[in-house]
């Protein structure tokens, strides 16, 4: 049986080799959740960019550049991080330029894998389907708070490993844990993350309306695949 | 109120700032718990070597030396990683050189603290009532596997959080992740861990024993604190 592994933090990449692995990037709060949420919406690529200079000159290439720092959307840029943002008329068929404190960050460390999806709870079932059919070990990297682990990414990772049960196996201690979290919280993931220090940091920037929808499994049915670093489906 | 916070890897350890904290090293199995087993044995001191040959060195300075690599006892040293051999009558009053794969490490990364302390299950309650007297805030720094996140120590973290929940508040997810595992796992933490990936492989080792022994809380009253690079109590 192929194995399955969680990596709780970008800054724990070095410990886990990807080249024979199926890696799935998740940033919960908001990153993923964009990416998947604009996929449904008709964009036609997405092109992520770790550094917020190289994401801001594909604008004079006709892109539409997105994205955020520390939760804010940045100054110049067309969309910020709110999944609502990626459900306009105005952007089907376009290309988009992302960068995210956390979500990029966590694709650039993937580099080298057999292949990179884009996960969120929006699109668990359809992610899970996906690695299910695949014949690659399979790794959530979750991309965490500036290196620091966080409650919404380790539950979507423990979601993964809930579903893939039957077709995976824990290769560690970190999927483990993950599922027990994800068991413990799936009745009312809003409700287990109210006390999370991330979501408290993000109340203040008023994004309950985002929090609440970003935590709704399977609104869409796609998988976002990276491809020559660019995400189409 | 200050704040508790729990580093779940030492890879982790440069995202936190450790020079105003109470810091915690936990490796439950077994560096930790030998050590707090060593103490409650009489043993005088306990100098923590992240390196090996530094640690074999101290033999010809009149100490035991002890520890493991992998979970193995080291050729030529003179105790291994099982707490039961912590208890032996001719360790009264004797020095101890002491290094491990994990456990050492996670000392030799706490250095700069405010104070440093080893904890472990056989002294939890002594720990945290030291931890209710001293003014700084709490960091809880996991040993784990090789730069992995461990279930065991991450269970002690949480179990640290909720005996201290009236008197710390968490500082980000990671205190929050671990209080919740530990709840969910205190009526029987051997029956949680036995899914743990770590103790099926410490299980190939015959050490069901040590396991047990190691996740039972409070068998002594002692809490060792580094001074000038060497523990006591």
């Amino acid at each position: 049986m192929k194995t399955i592994d969680v990596c709780l933090s970008p800054d724990l990449m070095h410990l886990y080799d990807v080249r024979d692995k199926a890696v799935v990037v998740v940033d919960i709060l908001r990153a993923t959740s964009c990416m998947t949420t604009a996929f449904a919406h008709g964009i036609e690529s997405i092109t992520p960019f770790a550094k917020l200079d190289d994401c801001l000159a594909m604008k004079s290439k006709g892109y539409f550049t997105a994205g955020e720092r520390d939760g804010k959307k940045v100054d110049g840029f067309d969309l910020g991080n709110s999944p609502f943002e990626y459900m306009e008329e105005n952007l089907k068929g376009k290309k988009i330029a992302f960068t995210t404190t956390n979500g990029t960050q966590a694709i650039a460390k993937s580099a080298g894998a057999k292949e990179i999806i884009i996960g969120s709870f929006l699109n668990l079932s359809a992610v899970a389907n996906h690695l299910k059919e695949l014949p690659h070990p399979v790794l959530v990297v979750c991309a965490g708070w500036k290196g620091k682990v966080n409650l919404e990414d380790t539950l979507f990772a423990g979601a993964l490993v809930e579903l893939l049960k039957d077709h995976t196996e824990p290769d560690c201690d970190a999927p483990l844990a993950a599922q027990h979290l994800y068991n413990l919280a799936k009745q009312d993931l809003f409700y287990f993350l109210k006390e999370s220090s991330h979501v408290k940091r993000l109340a203040k920037l008023n994004i309950y309306k985002d929090i609440q929808f970003c935590l709704t499994s399977d609104q869409y049915n796609l998988v976002p695949v990276l491809r020559n670093g660019v995400l189409t489906v």
